[in-house]
Order: C-alpha cells, then sequence, then structure tokens
C-alpha cells in the first residue's frame, strides 16, 4: 500500500508555531497532504495518507466498543424534521446548523427531510419499537457515520460542514445503570486519547451552560494543544428521560410497571486527527505517535546514482523483515529527489522513525537510525532490526505522551485571584474555584475569551470562593478554564 | 458481542419461497432482525445482526482493495449541482434519482446541492487538482461511503434510498492500464462472491443499453437467486477519457506531452447481503455462509430447570475453547424459550451449526451437533470440539458454493430458439445468441422481462443467430438473458 504522496513544489518554510499558530496548522495539513478542501465551502477531502490516520484510531475505537458489549448498526442519513422537534432543547441546539432536503426523484417533498446533525431522535423512535420488556434493556448500540452541521467557520478536521464520528447511544433501565454507561464511554475516550493518540486529556463533566441539547449531563475528555487552547475531544451524554420521552422508548419491569427507559449518548470524531497534529506536531512538521503512523519507519537508501540504487534491494529486504514484525514500513525509491529533500519531507509528514542505508552502512551490518523527536542518528544492527525498531516505537509513543503531559503541566495554573486567572488562560488552563452562574462564566468569556472546559472527574473536594465574582463556589472544587477551539 | 436479538413474536411460519419469493424474502429479513423500515420511505436501518454480515463483508473486502495497492479516501456527501452537468450521459443517468439540498444554516443556498449518488465528479474534480505528472499514476482510491438514489420500488438491500457501498476510482496513463484496473476489480468481486459469499457469480460485460452513465464499458458480476432471477452484484466500469475530458484529468507524459487519463471505477455495496439471502436461504429461514455469520456456532444447553442452569457453565466454557479457536460463538441461555423453540429461532436466522449440550452428552464427554442444511445430529468430542468444528464449517461453506453452482447449473439452458429461450428465463437463464440492436433487446424485454445480464467473459467465441431476430450474432459469443433484480 502506498500513498499518492507528492514532492512537495512549495520550497518555503512552514510558518512557526510561535508566529501564528493558527497558520502553521492550515499549512501543514495541507502540506502533508492530509487534507484538500471539498467544492462546498466549509467541506474537507480526507487524502490517503490523512484518511489513514483516522481509520487506524477508528480500528482502535472499533475494537473497544465492541469489548464492552457494543454491536454496530446503521441508521438513516434522512430524518424528517419533524423528529428534530419533537425534543425541545435538542431542536433548539441544532437548527440553526441543519442542511434540508427539499426535492428528491424530480419532486418537492411534502415534509423537508433534514440531513443528521447527530443520530439520536432516528435512533429514539427505533428503541422505542425495539424495546418493550426489562430483557431488552441494556440496548447497547454504536454506528459509524457522517453527519453535517452547517459551519460558518469552517476548520480542517476541528469544525467541517461533514465530519465522520461514530455515535454511541444507548438504553437503560435506571439513571445508575445508564450514567455507568455514560462514564464507561468516558474512560473509554480517554484511554484511546492518552494510549493511542498520546494525549493527556482531563475527563471532567460539563457546566449546564456547554451541556449537549437535550441532555441532563454532558461528560468531556479535554486536550491542550501546543498554543494552549483546549480542544473537546470527545463527549459523553447522559439524556435522563428527555428523548424516552419525546419518542416513547418504554419498557414493562419485573413487575410489569411500564417506563421510560434512561438513554445515553457519546461520540469520537476525525476532529481527534486534528488534536493529535495540534498536540504532537512542531515547526518541523507533522509528529505522528506510531500508533496512528501510516508509515512508522521509513528507509531512505543512501548513495549517489548507482549506489542508491544498489541500496534498493536490501532496503526491501529489511523493510520486508520490518512488516512481518508488524511494523509500517515504507522504502523512498524516489530517484528524482536527494536524501536531504526526503528527510525534510518525512520528517514534515511526521514519521517516528527514519533509517538511512548506505553502502558503508550495509558493510557494517547496520542502519542509521533517526527519531523525529531526538538529536542524532544511531546505528541500529540490521540482525536485531525488528526487534529494536518495535522497542525504539514503544518508547518515542510513551515519550510523546510523556511531553505533553509535561507541556499541558507547565501551561496549567492553579490560581486564586483574577490577575493569575487572566494570565493563565492567555498562554494555557487555569484551575480556579466557580460560582456556577452563566452570567459569570458569559463574563469570563467577554474578559478573556475563556470558557469552562470541565469540572474534572479526578480531584479532591474543596471550597472556596468564584475567582470573578466572589460567590461561593458551585462545584464544591475547582474547574478549568482555558480558551477552546 | 451479543445481538439484541428477541422472542420472535410471530408464531406464523414463514411463506413458503415456491408460494412467494418476494414475500418470503420481505418476511425473513424482518423476522431474522437484518432490519427495519427507515421513517422515510425507502429509507432503511441495518439492525445489529444484519450490520454484521455487512461488516464481515467489508472486512474481506477492504483487505482484497489493500492488497492490491489502493488506499481509502473520503471524499463530501454533498456536491454542487452543476458538477452532475459535466458529463453529459453520467448526468442524464442520474437526474431522476437525485436528492437536492436547498437550504442549509438557517438560509437558501445560491447554488442547489446534491447528495452524491456516485462521487466520479468530486472524485475527478480532485484527480484533476492532484494529477499532474506520469510519476502521479495510475492514482488508486477508494472510499467506503453512504449514497443517496431516489427509489420508486424500494426493496430491503437490493433497492434503497440510501445504501453503503465502497466505490473504487482510479486513473491510468492509457487504456490498457486503465482496462486491467476495471478486470482487476471484475475478478476480484467475482472472488468476493464465491470465495466469501458462496454465491457462483458469473463475470462479463454489460451490453451498451445496461452499461453505467458516463462509461465506455461496463463489467458485471451477476448472481442467481432461488427464484432463478439475476441479480447484479458488483460493477466495474472503464471510463475511457469521458470523465477526464469533463474535470481535466491531466497528466504530462515521459516527454512533456500533456494527456488525458483513463479513468476506472468500481462498486460493491450492502446489495450483497440481499444476495446471500436469496442465494442460500430456504423456507426455514436464512442459510449464512460461515464467512458471513455473525454466529457460527450456537450452543444451547438442554435439560429442565435446573439441569438447563447446570449445563450453562459447561456450555460456557465449551463457547470460551471454540471462541479462542476463532469461531464466533454464542450460548443461548435464554429462560422463557424452550430448546425446541431455540432450534428453530436459530435455523430461521442461518446459523450455520447448531450444538445440544444435555447432561447425558455432558456425562459421554460431547455435544451433539446439527448442520442447518443436512440431516440428523452427530455426536462432535468436547475434547476436539474446535478442530472438528473449523473443519465442519470450511466444509459448510464449500457445501453452500457447490449447491448454489449446481441450482445455477439446473437452471441455465443454452437456448437455439425462441421457445426454449421463453421456457428457460422463466425459472433460471437463457443462454442465447443476441445481434447486439438495442430495439432487439427491448423487445425481448417487453416480451419476457429477460434482459441481457451479461456477456461471459469466459467461453469459447462461436457465431450463429439472434434467438430472437434470426440477425446474425453481434457478440461472438453466446449470452446471458435473464429477469433480474
Amino acid at each position: 500500500m502506498a500513498y499518492p504522496l507528492h514532492v512537495a513544489r512549495d520550497e518555503r518554510g512552514v510558518t512557526p508555531q510561535s508566529e501564528d499558530f493558527s497558520a502553521w496548522y492550515n499549512e501543514i495539513v495541507f502540506r502533508a497532504e492530509l487534507v484538500d478542501r471539498g467544492p462546498v465551502r466549509g467541506t474537507m477531502v480526507m487524502r490517503p495518507y490523512g484518511y489513514r490516520i483516522w481509520e487506524l484510531l477508528q480500528a482502535d475505537i472499533d475494537r473497544r466498543i465492541k469489548e464492552t458489549g457494543h454491536v454496530n448498526a446503521y441508521f438513516p442519513l434522512l430524518i424528517p424534521e419533524s423528529y428534530m422537534r419533537r425534543e425541545a432543547e435538542h431542536v433548539e441546539g441544532f437548527s440553526p446548523e441543519l442542511a434540508i432536503v427539499t426535492h428528491a426523484g424530480g419532486k418537492e417533498l411534502e415534509e423537508p427531510l433534514i440531513i443528521r446533525p447527530t443520530s439520536e431522535t432516528v435512533i429514539g423512535e427505533m428503541m422505542a419499537k425495539w424495546i418493550s420488556s426489562h430483557r431488552d434493556l441494556p440496548m447497547l448500540l454504536n454506528q459509524w457515520a457522517n453527519v453535517v452541521r452547517w459551519e460558518l467557520r469552517p476548520r480542517m478536521f476541528l469544525r467541517t460542514t461533514e465530519f465522520l464520528w461514530q455515535e454511541g447511544h444507548t438504553a437503560h433501565a435506571d439513571e445508575a445503570d445508564a450514567m455507568s454507561e455514560t462514564l464507561l464511554a468516558l474512560t473509554m475516550y480517554g484511554q484511546v486519547a492518552r494510549d493511542v493518540a498520546a494525549m493527556p486529556v482531563i475527563e471532567g463533566e460539563k457546566t449546564p451552560g456547554e451541556r449537549f441539547a437535550g441532555a441532563r449531563r454532558t461528560f468531556t475528555v479535554e486536550g491542550m494543544m501546543r498554543d494552549g487552547r483546549a480542544l473537546q475531544s470527545g463527549t459523553s451524554h447522559y439524556m435522563g428521560e428527555n428523548f424516552a420521552r419525546a419518542f416513547g422508548i418504554q419498557y414493562s419491569a419485573d413487575n410489569g410497571e411500564l417506563r421510560f427507559c434512561h438513554t445515553t449518548s457519546w461520540g469520537m470524531s476525525a476532529r481527534m486527527v486534528g488534536g493529535v497534529i495540534m498536540t504532537h506536531g512542531d515547526d518541523k512538521g507533522l509528529v505522528l505517535p506510531p500508533l496512528l503512523a501510516p508509515y512508522q519507519v521509513v528507509i531512505v537508501p543512501i548513495g549517489r546514482g548507482d549506489q542508491a540504487e544498489q541500496m534498493l534491494q536490501p532496503a526491501s529486504e529489511l523493510a520486508e523483515r520490518l512488516r512481518r514484525a508488524g511494523i509500517r514500513t515504507h522504502v523512498d525509491a524516489r530517484q528524482q529527489v536527494s536524501p536531504g529533500f526526503k528527510f525534510n519531507d518525512w520528517e514534515m509528514r511526521g514519521v517516528p522513525i527514519r533509517l538511512e542505508l548506505g553502502p558503508r552502512d550495509l558493510a557494517q551490518g547496520s542502519a542509521l537510525m533517526s527519531l523525529r523527536i531526538g538529536a542524532g542518528k544511531t546505528p541500529v544492527s540490521l540482525d536485531s532490526a525488528p526487534a529494536r525498531l518495535m522497542f525504539e516505537l514503544t518508547a518515542f509513543q510513551g515519550m510523546l505522551l510523556q511531553r505533553a503531559t509535561d507541556f499541558r503541566d507547565a501551561h496549567t495554573v492553579t490560581v486564586n485571584s483574577w490577575e493569575e486567572f487572566t494570565e493563565a488562560v492567555k498562554t494555557g488552563w487555569a484551575i480556579a474555584f466557580h460560582c456556577g452562574q452563566q452570567d459569570c462564566e458569559d463574563d469570563i468569556k467577554a474578559a478573556t475569551s475563556a470558557t469552562p472546559r470541565c469540572i474534572p472527574t479526578v480531584g479532591e473536594p474543596e471550597e472556596g470562593l468564584c475567582v470573578r465574582c466572589n460567590a461561593p463556589s458551585g462545584y464544591g472544587k475547582r474547574i478549568v478554564f482555558g480558551r477552546s477551539y
């Protein structure tokens, strides 16, 4: 499998992160050929190299979803407009973002159809049909799908008019069971972020103002990007009986009594690819965690003319041995560009490990290894290369998580005054007491652009006064504030 | 992983295939809980048990696509209406089936958007941007996606307003390379159908009247269903330069000359699940090829009350051993229904192998095996059960292919007269000479409902006179006629 990657025609350097993080991001996603702009405003094409990152993440999430007892299903893209109106908060939240089909099959439709922005309504309708007894519970469904939400300020991966995600939808007999499902999904997202994407996210609950439209409680995993902003990277919602009442999802209990189900929904999307880029990337380009790298190792044959060509055969043999050990390996055999060009190219594309193989290395039975982050080149014996590189990839994955954790901790400040707060949210997160009032949240946002990211799941109970208005803390602990994407 | 399957509430038998094949099909897909009707006319919900069949097929197709050098990407759902008009035949073919978005984000759109019915146009636009040199060729892309085509006569899996598929799209330097890609995809579809779905399809080329809108040549794999009708199960198209000219997909050749690419596209969809049902099912319900069965083995504990409960532990242990051997196994522990009910239930759901485990079997160190097709029960030693059941599943898969091949051959007649032709297409396929004229095709269809399914890829050249109009044969060999879905 070869990704159709091109020789970059643009010889200018990338804008440094420190100069303009947003420009850096936009340049990188296009230069590394992760994406292209779709023809319709706000849409995105995921090119093969970018789609592969999502595919690797998807496979891992899918495995975890199945291991925790969920099954995949598929529900229709098109939903009658009237469905949205059945849950009052839901329709209010999503109406401004809907795309509407009015004509089909050459005719005007009697009822307009919306393209799903999320599937609570159509799945609610089906659950009402499928659930009758307590024996049908819990019902643990998941779907991999595209959804459409009209975006006025699109940004590749982070906010696009159409995006790919999984949406879990479950129904339970009571609040306790639904809440443990909600937290199970939250825990899973935390693990995916940390263990696969090397993103040291914080788990917590959203404040009422940041809840999903129609949810009783919303939980989130929040990652810190290298500009100090927070990225909401996965959310899990406890719906209470809201959707069950709107769609009639009921079951007969043990004693014959008819009761409403308690439902949940939870989603993680291709936005995570954006999170990976902004958590690990640097001024040379992408830095990919090995578990999500389309190529984990790239071998560059060294030498001029004939010499380089003679290296192709041993390079291919080495690649084959690495592949058999489960390492995604590519040999860069391009003849029209120099080794130096290739080094820069693969650095820009974030490949964790580069191996150089020249006649002298081969004579010594080794190759020269360079890590995407780390100085110098280390000889690696060809004999033991598969085991050694597996070790190096594992270490690299761990190093990225540690590095991102250190970065986050260095940019997170527990604050006790408004001055400290405003300073902290300029470059990262502030951990502060807050009164829990919406108008105080709004006031903080207007003054600093920072919003409550979450009430952390971990952390000791603690009482104090609101960092902004001095009213007593509303959450029984400090909460996380930051500017966000 | 447990599929949320319900105790069937409908105690009536299924309509026999011989009485009304179409009614049989419709009853089975709902009773086995493969699907449900979506809220919008013509849409379908794929329920977990049905979706799993597709997921297993999808995994196999995806592996083959990657092994042959293709990479996955993802292109937008929404396409500007004007794109469709760039290829004249394409727009003519698809216009009547389009769903159109006219409003989004609370406003009327300046240009209406169509929901992709297929993605040649948007992928063509992107290929034009990505391809510049002969070094960029071939470009071998695939996408897994949903598409929408408004259906007036919907039928679960076979024709629904929205369906899931993969669509391969490739660009090549010349006709020879594009044609070998077209045939590579055709061969792949033949292998998937035979080796995975146990459907003995025939590969061949479509006559001009049956070509894909915008294609120069269309190839197909056609399977015979148990009512003798043909199901087009996968198609592969050589586009010539049609789309390259419409979208400007050009490359500079070795000598610097600017040339148009030759493109292909090919697709296989969840329609295949319908093909599996209609190829193998019988009056008791589904019959699933082991490679596509969500559960390959179901263990039913036998005994009354306490006895059955005592069987649960050894049944679970056996299931665990089978799972470790890679066999998808389920223990039916339901207490509210009898073993007899369970036997019928799993027969209806098409599980290849059922194992009964009662106290007497356990004492003898064995379980009683019943195949979904085949008479009687055979004791299987618990010790060697994993290896034995792997063997039985493999044999069952092979038996289904053989049985379907025998059925097809018994319902296929090489005909030399119009009388033989009309007789043959009542119950199956006719292999006949045809002049190749469109009006003669139309005439045959009006008289018999039969259409040319394909000009088979295999088979010796042979000359003769048209079975309908006596003009000389137009294809240099006999072609396959049949009624179709």
